[in-house]
């Protein structure tokens, strides 16, 4: 299969967001999806870039997405952070995954950071297997929190009650 | 115990590199520390600045710290991360790390993120318990994944192997 790995543009960020949408799917959260194509092109491509993606093409069609972004590390400085690699389902098993891991890392080694992080769901064995292969080290013992908004809402009225 | 919570300065950087390292000590990685006093004051107090640094003190003396910085969430836009959370050993168990994470989530409050997040040991009972009580959700199905820096040497060093 042919394919090209490019810098993602401003005109794809729909695309970006379509497969956003299809990996929340697939992750069993297709609601916690909240952000808006005006969202990517604000702070992707606004006065300041809180991310870079990279997109995967097929006959001009984007089918794969890498999006990351810098990080501070206490103990490591400045690392890069994969926020979501995405190959649309149908698209899977070309080496397309393996070709938007490849662009990250070359990404890592430009910036000279000493570590890329990422996430990964316990139960996704393909993608424990696939990142294992790579290199990486899956921290099994190292589980991720999330206060969620309604969690920051009801904390801030607990901290407000208890001035007052 | 009395104590005030503050923004750090670029003075307290070498106390809060204490307290990472008896951090890293804690979590069984005391060399995993590669970080500079020097970094820690470029990197937060330079032309950009990538992280915030709350810091708690007791009679002048700096013995916790919270630091934080944002990223890019492709579900919830600009989220608040929390690097670390430390209070130094013999001063638990007095409401500092408490006071921290309050700091934390009002400044999660004022920038009007939609999560705030950290990742946690699963054999951190009592760290487990803390951000529960305090409404957080631990993913316990999600793992923190890792490529280091001779991982990122070695996945470049192949990548040259295959280019030629």
């Amino acid at each position: 299969m042919e394919y090209i790995i490019r810098k993602a543009k401003k005109a794809d960020m729909s695309k970006v967001l379509d497969l956003i949408v299809e990996l929340a799917i697939y992750e069993k959260e297709p609601e916690a999806v909240e952000i808006s194509v005006e969202d990517l092109v604000q702070h992707g491509f606004g006065t300041t870039s809180e991310f870079n993606c990279f997109v995967a093409e097929v006959e001009q069609k984007i089918i794969g997405i890498a999006l990351v972004y810098t990080r501070f590390s206490t103990w490591k400085g400045i690392v890069l952070h994969l926020e979501d690699l995405i190959v649309s389902e149908s698209m899977r098993g070309h080496g397309i995954g393996s070709a938007l891991l490849d662009e990250v890392i070359k990404f890592a080694g430009k910036l000279g950071v000493k570590r890329v992080s990422w996430d990964v769901l316990d139960w996704n064995t393909p993608a424990i297997e696939f990142y294992e292969h790579k290199g990486a080290d899956v921290k099994r013992d190292w589980d991720v929190v999330h206060l969620n908004e309604e969690g920051i809402k009801n904390y801030l009225a607990k901290l407000d009650a208890c001035k007052s």
